[in-house]
């Protein structure tokens, strides 16, 4: 991405919020939102580029409407409709701030040149043109910013995808980011940062005040709720500082990095996530022909599938598969399996299918540099006479197949161990 | 504007078509418009262009929900805020037409290139990029385009005034005309054409077949809920045959036109008017200095009031001046006509104030070349014991001034004497 050189000197500190759907669900809540901007403004003098989500239930609105017209709306279309949520929105807020005598500006899509693939409903930010940016700055303060959506070369509106607004907002402080300019990114919603469980199924979970980008996306299902997991990767692979707090309380929020302060000791567990209804699958007696895995995976990729947790044993000349897939896709994985057996003419084989059952994750990047937390697992998970179905490791993720009635039991046993509650 | 060669052959005849807030109010009207196009396109084998407006009161709604959020927002914001309405039905029709298998794509003014005046929430359309429409029809039989908008050159979104959208409808069949397309212009609305006379007032009103744009210009408060005026005005200029019909009905509707057909012969009168809560105003005694009437008209033009039916009389050395307003305008009228005397130092004048009264206007083409006129419009309201408390007159139009409560009777007494009614 080139540097621009226009008005270089006018945009050297960047903070880019984002604000989500039910932040900006009424007019009330806009003008709470200019509020913060403004005081935010009067703290710290710097440029402000805040992106926008469409108002409360606004998307499904118009998906609703659409649907009324046409079965099977054109995504084209569907992204042309969608796009204008944000646009009301962000002249809102613009509004709002006018209102209190900050000078601010709405920009969509077309007017910042947010150019993605032709992708649509599901499109990919390829570029961002600053030097629009940077010229809506000259007499602004706050530019206002359409999220979720952007133009491909052609001209045509796109959608990014449920949550895409998140991802709109570390784009333009990645881009910020790559021509030199200090930026950072916050994103605001109801959720007031990102727990070590889940705070409406383990009492005393603490919320974190910084997670990694690893250990973020690793934990993904804790911080959906909070974060597009494509904005993490975006601000990993851009290094963008991203904060997570509450629109409607000044309680400190998380943040999310590329690596603690040194001053904070790395914990061995940072968070533990549970994912429910996944469903085991072994596949006994395979020959070991080193055709049969691979065919399998692809067989099981074409079906749209899907998987979790595979491992591989082999016992007198027979290779075993095992892995897991959500719970729904179980017949289609059986379907699959058996096709492409009999298709390749193999017999003595079977397909054992066990579950529904949940996965749980203890992820910390301190696992590490530390020793015996898989044992430390299973003690935790024995003392209470939770039954392991499965286990799988990375650097910084250690993952467990429980049942699912014993799932929330688990997630505060690992809790404990791992100090991961309030006292 | 310069003619483009691009896919030139692709676009010869061209059907542009729009449809008001009323006609796209719901999923299911879409849905009959959707209809109404297709068979349209498989009457005649022509491009279309179809603009249209925001579904019903959507317009009404963002304002609102603007004013709850400022008390005075910014125009360039508000223009921001209420494109986007019209994005919403041209994604949603352009659903409902590929639906029905017909090949359509919505455009919005970023993607036409309809660039405008900066003068927002009332700008001028500057150019249409026709390039870009041609693109638009390569693999589409209908373009479906946002009306009521426009783009600066500088990328901001502009609106043209409550009712632009068929100043955009025009705008573009003006643009493919200046380019040598064979191009028309019909405007769908609840209304199914253009009466000879307001046929809530008027019994037996009747349709017309035609009318020319200087008798549609002369007669805006009847086409009013029809047509938009500098629509017509854009029309007549670049010679767009403009044609006015009901969206709900295969009723025939009006032609308005340049010239009537030769075969139809002119009628006197086309139709008849009448304009409410005007008030009329005698300034007395004015010096015959060449200073003082100007400076009244600019005096009054400063404060804000439109005048009509000017007209002065001299007597014994002294002007009088008499003028109408609308009745809202009777006191500013006052202070700036005394204001200007009082600060020249003018003595001896007076101002009587008379009404309200009803301007009731008789326009036709075929007042030109006819002789009597005033004397028929005299003896019908003489008959009927109406008084007539002024008079103005052009090429094709008798205006006269009576009571308020007379008006309903001097309209059908005009109606009577110049044969505008069914009998």
């Amino acid at each position: 991405m080139p540097v621009a050189n226009e008005g270089q000197d006018e945009l050297s500190l960047l903070v880019v919020q984002k604000y989500g759907g039910s932040s900006v669900a009424a007019p009330e809540k806009i003008k709470n939102v200019a509020s913060r901007i403004k005081r935010r403004l009067e703290a710290e003098n710097s440029k402000m580029a805040v992106v926008v989500s469409a108002m409360g239930k606004t998307t499904d609105g118009l998906i609703a409407l659409a649907k009324e017209v046409s079965p099977a709306p054109p995504a084209r279309e569907m992204d042309m409709l969608l796009a204008t949520g944000e646009q009301v929105s962000a002249a809102l807020l613009a509004m709002a701030l006018r209102d209190l005598g900050v000078s601010a500006i709405s920009r969509n899509a077309f007017q910042l040149g947010i150019e993605t693939s032709e992708t649509h409903s599901d499109a990919r930010i390829q570029d961002i043109d600053l030097s629009l940016l940077r010229r809506s700055f000259r007499d602004n303060n706050v530019v206002v910013i359409t999220g979720f959506q952007g133009v491909t070369p052609e001209g045509d509106l796109t959608t990014l995808g449920r949550g895409g607004s998140d991802t709109s907002a570390v784009a333009v402080a990645a881009k910020a980011v790559s021509t030199g300019i200090d930026a950072v990114c916050e994103i605001y919603s109801d959720v007031p940062g990102i727990f070590t469980c889940d705070p409406n199924k383990v009492p005393g979970a603490r919320k974190l005040d910084y997670i990694t980008y690893e250990e973020m996306l690793e934990l993904a299902s804790l911080g959906a709720k909070v974060l597009h997991m494509r904005s993490v990767e975006l601000a990993r692979k851009y290094g963008v500082t991203l904060y997570c707090a509450s629109t409607f309380s000044e309680e400190r929020g998380t943040y999310v990095v590329k690596k603690l302060p040194e001053w904070l000791e790395s914990p061995v567990v940072t968070g533990v996530t549970a994912a429910r209804n996944q469903m085991k699958f072994v596949v006994k007696r395979l020959p070991e022909d080193g055709d049969v895995l691979p065919g399998i995976f692809h067989a099981l990729a074409l079906a749209g599938v899907n998987l979790d947790m595979i491992s591989t044993a082999n016992d007198g000349g027979m290779s075993f598969l095992t892995f897991t897939a959500l719970d729904g896709d179980a017949q289609t994985v059986t379907r699959a399996v058996s096709d492409y057996m009999n298709d390749n003419g193999l017999t003595g084989w079977a397909l054992e299918t066990g579950g529904p059952v949940t996965k749980v994750s203890a992820v910390g990047d301190g696992m590490n540099a530390a020793t015996g937390v898989a044992g430390r697992v299973f003690s935790a998970l024995r003392s209470r006479r939770i039954s392991v179905m499965g286990i799988s490791t990375s650097d910084i993720n250690i993952s467990i197949l429980v049942e699912n009635e014993r799932a929330d039991e688990a997630v505060a046993a690992l809790a404990e161990e791992f100090e991961l509650t309030e006292r």
